[in-house]
């Protein structure tokens, strides 16, 4: 699929539809979409990043991301399009279910 | 094992001796012993991961780290005695062999 810099209003809109079902919000940081998980431990937290590994390996799409024990920050960025785009918000709701 | 928080000079020969093997050198930054691993790609990157994340689960030692793409920074640290100790030397030697 094609990605394209959402606008602030797409990115927006795409924010609180994101939000609406996840607890804890995404943010956009450093003009990144970032969320930091917690889970229970560092099983767990790898458990999450091993899911999430496999789904961004055969989109080739891959996030930003850092991992201190039960801590992951995610930081997601479109580089082609030099900005958030569909795709980003596309791998930021699966994580939402991966963590979940 | 009970780990030690290592002085200046035990840090400085540990160093010289872990990195007598390596290509690029282990440094000290922000008090921790630190390395930026390079890799083909991200499988490369992440298999790196896995591999490592099931050792320092094993020790119970975990790294701060963060990965982009086919990079992977990692930050090593004893938190119970405030400073670098064996058990991240012992641990940087492994990741070098996981890396290698």
């Amino acid at each position: 699929m094609t990605a394209h810099k959402l606008s602030e209003l797409g990115v927006s809109n795409a924010l609180k539809s994101l939000n609406s079902e996840t607890v804890s919000p995404w943010v956009i940081e450093d003009g990144k979409l970032t969320k930091l998980f917690q889970f229970k431990d560092f099983q767990h937290a790898f458990g999450f990043m091993t899911m999430s590994a496999l789904y961004v390996e055969k989109k080739n799409h891959h996030p930003e991301w850092s991992n201190t024990y039960n801590k992951v920050k995610v930081q997601l960025i479109t580089h082609d399009v030099g900005g958030v785009s569909e795709k980003d918000f596309d791998l930021a709701k699966r994580m939402d279910r991966f963590a979940g």
